[in-house]
């Protein structure tokens, strides 16, 4: 059997010596002063056990992590067949690019770039009279954590500096890809990247995506999440994540990243400093330890 | 002697006999109602006589012609040397992308596509307290002309569905390429575009580069302002503008398109359907018949 | 206990209703002349039963799918971490494209663009000496197989007419990124794409990834080439591919793809007609239609 | 009455002085070893009278400056409105890129970029049996002087190492845009661009131009062929040029510059030093002083 409390201690012992650990998110002001110094880990196993390392416990900010939970809400209420003004192609590009959004006339090439993430959230003001309370009550059933919320300071400093966002809603709205009013799908977009949560809750959010869905989503969605989270969750990273980890993950710029072995286990990492393709740099090579250690992977 | 007014006639027989007359700007809501009917042209020589053909006391919407007068105000306040936000090149591309801003961070081609006119607006800011009203002012001068002003209509209808300027505004601001607050600067913007004016009016208000800059701008400033509409100012048109018409000219959207021979006259032509660039139709053709008839060209 | 054989059969009378069949390509002029309706596939357990309808043993032009092995050989004789000349990351671009390789100073984004399978083939004449040869005996191998040759009608014609190719060798080459002589390079480049194997050939060459790479590589790059398939194999239709297909695949214009369920099974299918991204239209709706029917899926 | 020698003589102290010369070609070997030394200018008046300072009797290597005549002599056989396979827009990128040649089907944006050139000496190939003797005879023609030839040198230089443009050749052949052998039409390319001529050659050559055409070409032509240089001449700087000198020019690699002042002169200048848009550092000092202290500009 295997000793994942073991495999975890190892990692985060690894870690711990690493004097080479990214730079926090700069261009989100409330995210920059956080300490390079956070690290937290949680596994959950497919039959609901959990080993954890470090701050697992600890609140951040999971950014765009949101974007999996808002993908798997915009499902529940569409066939997959059906959301087609967001593609499902890895985009080549970083992710908050507008060059391919012009290329190719207002339409993102996944809902884990900003942009597609936007049209997602703009499909939820179809679904949901207030999508911000609904969203948290998603995200708090699937942790089974009723007290998650969201960094109020995030939220306004996204709102208040987040010209980019800005820039890709109405580059969209002006191609029609926009149905709503652009600053309200905004507002909305900003609300679900400010959420708060730790290690424990995410490692627990995703346990639908470990058991092809259940209670939550039918299979074929499901597996289909898992599908877009190894070709696209990674932003621009992802064929390394393919490559070298060879699991479905999603990562944020506030350091934390989730991870899927479907059947066996989830897992959730946190570390605030970032590569330059905005992945928690730690995170990555804690996950890298992780599936090689375990002997892990899809492929 | 040359008989203008003779040339203008034939010019205009020959526009009138034309069938296709191209598509009026669809995507402002106010101009997408004007009749393709509409044909005004005027020639004003550098003494000062005036001869004109059809609609040439008609008002319309300059749109893009008003970045000419922004640029001369912006020149007005600084050696053209210092403005280094925007560059002098044309962009070879449509004149609303958003491609080569990305890839050159935010700093605009030229001041004459809607990127590098944003920013000039921007700059305007720097030295006017009521922006839209000193414009207002100096084009009022410039065309001798004290009822020239806005259309609301065009004004609102912009603020309401601008959303690719908006896009481009936010875009800049998120690389620190716009001082003041975004809204503002687009408002401005947006109400320099509105101004109305005739043929009459305009061939007029840039008598001022047909004798060097005379009693407005210094004359190496002139110059480089009819520099800069030979390389950039009819879009990503400008490359066969200089090789058939071969005058600096600046077009608009609104169908006018406004002319200067240095030392010899100013022309202004109007007819609403576009071409596939964004400019006039039968304007172009009308300036391609008037400098080969005229032999006339900067070449 | 599937039945497999079943399950083809459906498959078999499901594409043969189907009357639109894609397009051959045709700027191979020996390519262009096949005829829509062939179609032939073969499945074979990872314990080495077979399964097949239609013309499963009929000879075909592989094209890229020569990619996979010419990948294999290079990681048989390099770690996979070292070959750093050509990235890991999808493109999101078409398989022939020049954009990307001049923005990011001639590096392939991955081994499965055709750029990149030319520098892959640059290193392979490090390795061999007659690497044409070393090609063909390793496919021969694998396929068990002694029978397998190249299509001298498709070689010269790739030849002769492959200025694309041509023009990316050369390209590279101008950033130093191709070490041997550009021509002799792409002579081996064409000439292994101009392999021919049937489905069954096919089906049985891949075994050792279905095997986590027996005999053949280590378990740790089989998995490497395994995701490398999944995010990168079906040129720009990798993402649809992945989420609605679910198992990594390669595919070749020749309308052949193969592909992986790691631990199951391993498959070949081949149709000629393409569609938009140049994988076969209805290889693509067959593959569809197996992982689909049998419930199978890495994720 | 102008004291051209005076202006002359004032330039050359003051080029004199510079320490910063920019840096010679270095992807063709044969520029690469050039001292940075060397400095010529020679103008030319419309009634023939020359002025000359430092090196003008010099041969240096023409390099693109050759463009020029290519397409003087493939006006001079065909409509400047028929030649269809080449643009006449400014290209917004630099002067190798193959970029938007993808993005625009294989169409060069203008004949002064290499990709344009290209095609221009395909073109020469129709008109001519030997276009490479022909090419010199008509140079020696325009120049007066039967002594100009090839560096054989250079010509095998780019020969062996030309990658980009053997890549720029193929692409365009892709897209059957290049109609005679591209091995061929590359020859010839690397041909005219291995011309070397003095300042002295270069300022006669181009009299036609400061005469509309005279004797060489129609006037309208010799506008036209004003116009591109002016919108397209040195590469990607073409709107700097424009703005701050204010004549038509074409400029080399080899670091020449030609100008030309439409009933005025011509003007040739050569120091081997390049800026980084390819144009001589010093040759683009002295052309902005001599047209700010002639006080002279077409605008």
């Amino acid at each position: 059997m295997t000793d994942y409390q073991k495999v975890l201690d190892s990692i985060y012992e690894d870690v711990n010596k690493d004097k080479i650990r990214g730079d926090v998110a700069n261009y989100i002001p409330a995210l920059s002063k956080v300490s390079l110094e956070h690290f937290g880990m949680t596994l959950r196993t497919s039959d609901g056990k959990e080993y954890a390392v470090g701050e697992s416990d600890q609140n951040f900010s999971i950014q765009s992590i949101s974007k999996l939970f808002i993908l798997t809400m915009v499902m529940m209420h569409t066939d997959s067949d059906r959301w087609d003004r967001v593609g499902r192609e890895p985009s080549g590009n970083s992710f908050n690019s507008l060059v391919q959004l012009e290329q190719e006339n207002g339409k993102p090439r996944n809902p884990f770039i900003n942009a597609g993430a936007i049209v997602m959230t703009d499909y939820l003001h179809d679904f949901y009279k207030r999508p911000g309370e609904s969203i948290l009550e998603f995200v708090r059933k699937i942790s089974q954590n009723n007290t998650i919320g969201v960094n109020r300071d995030v939220f306004e400093s996204e709102k208040a500096t987040g010209h980019r966002n800005y820039a890709l809603g109405h580059f969209m709205k002006s191609y029609e890809n926009i149905n709503h009013d652009v600053i309200k799908v905004l507002e909305t977009y900003f609300f679900h990247c400010s959420i708060e949560m730790s290690c424990d809750d995410l490692a627990r959010s995703v346990d639908y995506l470990v058991h092809s869905g259940k209670n939550i989503i039918e299979k074929s969605k499901a597996r289909r999440i898992n599908a877009l989270m190894l070709t696209c969750g990674p932003y621009d990273d992802a064929g390394e994540f393919a490559f070298r980890i060879g699991i479905p993950t999603k990562s944020g710029v506030g350091g934390g990243i989730v991870g899927v072995c479907p059947g066996e286990y989830s897992v959730a990492v946190w570390s605030p400093g970032l590569n330059k393709a905005g992945n928690s740099l730690l995170g990555t090579k804690a996950l890298r330890m992780l599936t090689n250690r375990l002997d892990s992977s899809i492929f």
